[in-house]
């Protein structure tokens, strides 16, 4: 493992092949750097925990706070010395001691007192996944804040519902606006239930026993280990309070369900937000038009097309979601961690779960300029709705015709019809007028009537009200 | 899509290349026929929630309802249809409209009245789903029950806890067991919370507007849609009674959410599951030995050599474990369902969605027999610990020297000695009392003390305790 | 494992929930039954190769062979007995014993001799996957052909280029069919290395060192196993022999590359269908038009709207290439299968195997038809080309105006015009022809020649004549 | 889009979360550094290439190819900008044709003359690929190499062949590692494919078609685009000839093949070298300790546990081989690209390439250290074997009792031993030895032969020789 490389000249990822969230705010909570200050925080905090319990002198952990600066350290240098023990955590220790060291001699033996590297880089995962979700769920807001009132304001605005890719019967602009709102509250339920049970931190020692923070804490005379205020019970719940984490019923090292559990709820975030994506780029589509992303200079320009605004929000975010579903599979797998710590599987782990966050932050925020700025054209969906000829509401027409001629017979003149229009390129009010088996059984002028698209959106505009007012 | 088998003699799938599920109550509970009868139970809930509300006769309803019985139909023919219309749903309805034109003539009519193919297939698929997880939460507390007890029993039981492949510190059985019933616990919790917020019916008809089905109300001179009390909220609410099912905010033929939800919460249980499968593979290992799965006769038995005993449990389970997080994924890719359904992404949820649950449901089959019959050696589990000459406790007597000695020293007197005995073949504690760095530091009295694994499972006992009992 | 099912109530699966591939040759290809008889050619392949070694009498090997027809068998019991060993070989060797001593006494003590459960099961697998990819090879071949001839007829057929879901510049559909028709190749290419290198048999005993044929060899008088010609390298020769398939350089119980291989062809193979796929339901949308997939009657009925034709056999195709990536990434993670025989790994292959060959069959099949029957719309082609006024090929404007204006004057022209003709809905060359800046640069008529789409279609003729006929 | 963040102090990626790759030589052939050099190559490529033909001023090209140096550009800027085109390119563009205006402003039009975003991108990825494809081979053949040496080294080493966790019959560690290397090699073969047909450059312009390169050039007087030396295919040629990729038949700006095919070939690689890795930690455990990993100081330290040497090499390679399959499925289902450049499959490629590319390399990596230092302890091995007290063997047993006492009394015979030596603790030879009914059948003499298992490792030897020489 003697490669080295020349890294200023070439860091591994400024953002350039994920433009999906370069330079987004959930990229840096999530970089290496803040990872880092978020194991420096677990270290941290652990020493003040055990403070509290009186286990470790006041003045060590604050010498330890005090050093435990991410801007004190040399990333590069840890990530590479990470591949000789497999984790960064030994040389962050190694490095944090020293530079305790450098400022309080006595304080130095305190670091990580009692502890394993899964406690630090696990506590601090869930640090970085916390301070995450928080930027994602504020941008989520903003999403379904703006789609509130585009399902408002369009609750009444009719277009063609479209299934397996053709125009089927009418409904609105506002019920898809609600529904695109509605899953998206839904996947946000999931991240705030999450943050409300609380993210653990991880507090196990060596095996999962805590046997070395009990050690510790015998030594100086601390720590009957049983019973509900036994020393583990109350370093889990000061670690808890130190670090704003939540305390788990039992240590996790290889019950990796919190890591899963982010997973999957990010999959379910970014496919509602995917949702819209596809959605949008459907009806974006030059032949269609319905809709348009915001469109400030210089967005969606090609750089051989002088025309084009392609619709890079929405195809952004649809990048995300082809992939978060993927990693978080990953992490579902790793549940498959064997002993009481995983060769392999608990490494497999950061890359993947730091990609789910960073993508779902970066789609979450395109959602919201996305939702804050979409351009919504009412007239290209009533000119839509209007090319098939009225097939739109073959539906009603036969719903009113069935009980007069009969379902089968009903089903035949509707088809015929179908098939003149397509044939003859008429509308299907036309055909319809001209059969001789509808004389005397409805009028053209119901038969006008009722091929009005935008009298046939069913229940959609109650629909909106519920939701979006729910 | 000439194409034609011969069914009889081809089935195209008996369960032989899926062991983990092949004869389960799940197999057949997500079974074609289950599924099939699932729909059928959706097309007559429908017609009586449609009778309930006064827009089909009561008559028409129960004639439905008593033809929609799976026994009646031909399956293999309803499949084959599915290729020219891509779900089966459009079959489905001719075959029911001919049984009960059969028995009652009038009532043809109101089979599918206002209806869409999604709306039944994505009702059956939830009951489907609804009557699988409780066979699955069924097997399930027969697992946490069974680690339960083990727990308590073996709450003393020393082990090597193992990291990395390597024995690391002491933990207990009794702590492992705990672990395993925790996740598996949280696992059931996500099920039970699907279940208890109630799986949805799919009530939107063609668009998700519910137009059809106004339309017939209408006809019938009922149905203003607007309001808390319109008639698209009173049907879905008849719809979720009759089917036992939970009433959604919205119509979900493209908001998959649902079936995203299940195969996340699926995914977690099969890996809560495998978790206990790889660790009773480490430990059944021959050379380990702690644990054996259990054995009634012709259990585990090799073609080829007679003294084995698989253990075929763990395998099996193993098996589905890797198999549903995928599955799932591809559950979580689906939510990117354009417009108002999906031309592809909808279709494919079904064999996954289903494949989830019977994978599933026979690792739960599994592990519930695994947990009630497995057999725990602590003799061997001791006998292991004993192996490393007690280095396995070096993190111990690392933390009594480290005040004495320093840190440093510490831990360069216990990386000698362990060198020292692995160079050597002695023990650690032999190696120790060798060293004179440690003569008027360290008694061989307390290095023995000390070195007893036994002595140093830290805070197992109280661990499961509180894991156990809270 | 008492659960019992009423499983002739019960198929676990008549293909309901995979209409792509229900009733396909290559479902029953790779249908339990068909893999059940797989499985008895091992056998029988196995023993007639032991015999023409002359270490089997070769009646014996006659009355294995006669013996081992899968209709002598109960399929679904051999499914469940495969609980009790996780694996169908175990129960499979006592059933054929059975059926051979009721025969042939004598020879009963020959069925399977020396060899193990994975010999047969991956023999067998092979056998079922070699089958199954010449149906499906058979069916890729239509869909070339058919391709190659649409690449031809539309050779010059212009049509909007789309990117990122606009129109972008014109191409020709000719170019697209040929385009598709390359990948397809591709893909089938790797199929048929696959074939031609050989799918191997299995054949290993018990930990892949062959001891127990050797044994029986040894005890037969036979068996020098050193050398190129020694009894291993012959017995794996004429088992090769027996079974069509091809000798592996090693046993490869725990080297599953072969399966990862047919996953990953697999893989490429749907995605090359689902490219097709998902441009003609690109082009299929009501609002587009360009193509209809065929449509013989009842094709692509809805249960709700008469109106409709849906693309079913592109939304197919689509539904397979979803999964069959995912299965063969699980294929492909079972590589990780740990010692001689994976507890789980190699339990995991034989489902997702199957549903990889059976789902790229169905997609295939679809493929053919689609690609034979594919109407296509040259008027609607042209017809959206013209939709954007022209700005189509403000690509070609911008070259040609760049020499005479500069660079960023011409696309300040370009961008002027395109805003303009957005804003006030003329065509792009109406507001170029107003734009003071082109007076004496370029003429009315120049624009209009530089402005026809069917005249920027670049080398898309060459490009089709050197790929359809290469 | 109004995203900043203070880049400097928080660089998205130094690879502390990715020790497997974290230092190697492929991470920063990888890295953004490279890939913004290799689509500078491909810009500067493109130039030459036109001015090869004529087509554009040779100054200007040898202008271009100065200025495309990546040290003159601002990786992080560029990285920010792509957010607003979806893709690096634009930005790309715009600043490359910057720095060119400032050297020489006559050439700074001539930049990107004719092309598009997606034939620098992907022509960029290729020659990133193909030059990571040749690191990741260097270090497989190290490792090959290393294991071919270790399998004649160990040809007859015994050890137990271990199957579903249990040891089953005997091998030898020499077949074992055969077995990887012959994976290895097969891996390699498949990557060694893709460089020999050669990544492909890409050329297609706005939509695949070459027009704005052929309208350059017919401005230029050049260009017929017909026939085999059409300028379309000369410039194809002079691209792939200035880059040192192939030429492709077709233009795959959405025929991602490519791209599939390198995600397969490296799910390929790290899953053979993954069976490496869990083939050792499966060894190296505690409790079997057949193998050790290399140890320089320092190397697998534990920060709690002094005596701990962690196999941290296979540890990183199965972190990497659980993650690239996963990954690679990804890439496969972006072949389901739509129209001529998809919006959102193409954008989800790039980071999913690289991280396979970069994961591959750095478990190659890992292999070849490992593979070259790899402990091996023949005595840990026998006495691993004797464990069992023969049971190891009785499948030899069994074969030679057969046609003595018909195939069930010799089963029964060896499982009654089998049972009696699980239950009283001794041998299976002293068990059989005890069986009155082997009397006058098997002498205690050739039972003690028979159990010899250094005297059962049938072929293994063989197959060495045949597997490492060919």
């Amino acid at each position: 493992m003697s490669a080295t490389t020349r890294w200023e000249a070439a860091p591994a990822d400024a953002g350039l092949l994920s433009p999906v969230r370069a330079g987004t705010e959930v990229e840096e909570a999530v970089g290496d750097r803040a990872w880092l200050q978020a194991m420096l925080d677990a270290e941290a905090a652990l020493a003040r925990a055990q403070a509290t319990l009186g286990t470790l002198p006041a003045d060590a952990a604050r010498a330890i706070t005090t050093a435990a600066r991410a801007d004190r350290f040399d990333l590069r240098a840890l990530a590479l010395a990470a591949r000789e023990t497999a984790n960064p955590v030994v040389g962050l220790v190694a490095a944090l001691t020293e530079q305790v060291d450098a400022d309080s001699p006595q304080a130095a033996q305190y670091v990580h007192r009692g502890s394993t590297s899964q406690d630090i880089l696990d506590t601090g995962a869930m640090l970085v996944a916390s301070r995450a979700l928080r930027v994602i769920r504020a941008d989520l807001a903003k999403v379904t804040q703006a789609l509130g009132s585009l399902a408002l304001e369009h609750r009444d605005t009719p277009m063609a519902g479209r299934t397996l890719a053709l125009q089927a019967v009418p409904t609105t602009f506002g019920l898809k606006a609600a529904g695109w709102r509605r899953q998206i509250l839904l996947a946000d339920e999931h991240l705030a239930r999450l943050l409300a049970g609380g993210l653990p931190v991880s507090l196990g020692g060596a095996a999962g026993t805590l046997a070395g923070y009990l050690e510790y804490a015998r030594l100086e005379g601390v720590g009957a280990p049983d019973g509900p205020d036994g020393y583990p019970q109350r370093l889990a719940a000061a670690f808890a309070k130190e670090t704003g984490l939540a305390r788990p019923v039992l240590p996790w090292h290889s019950l990796r369900a919190p890591v899963a559990e982010l997973g999957a709820a990010l999959a379910l975030t970014t496919g509602a937000l995917g949702k819209v994506a596809v959605d949008v780029l459907s009806m974006a589509r030059t032949e269609v038009g319905e809709v348009a992303e915001p469109g400030p200079p210089g967005r969606g320009a090609s750089s051989a097309m002088p025309h084009k605004r392609n619709p890079v929000l929405s195809t952004l975010i649809r990048s995300a979601a082809l992939q978060v579903p993927l990693l978080a599979a990953g992490l579902a797998q790793c549940l498959m961690s064997e002993d009481e710590r995983s060769a392999g599987a608990w490494h497999a782990e950061w890359s993947m779960l730091r990609e789910c966050l960073r993508l779902t932050g970066g789609a979450a925020r395109c959602a919201a300029e996305l939702a804050e700025g979409l351009r919504v054209r009412p007239e290209r969906m009533r000119a839509n709705l209007a090319l098939t000829g009225s097939q739109v509401v073959s539906e009603r027409i036969s719903a009113v015709l069935t009980p007069r001629l009969g379902k089968a017979e009903a089903r035949a003149v509707l088809a015929d019809a179908a098939e003149t229009s397509r044939r003859e390129g008429g509308t299907l009010t036309r055909a319809l007028e001209a059969d001789p088996r509808l004389s005397g059984v409805m009028s053209p002028q119901e038969i006008a009537r009722l091929a009005d698209p935008a009298e046939y959106t069913g229940a959609a505009a109650a629909l909106v009200d519920q939701a979006v007012t729910s």
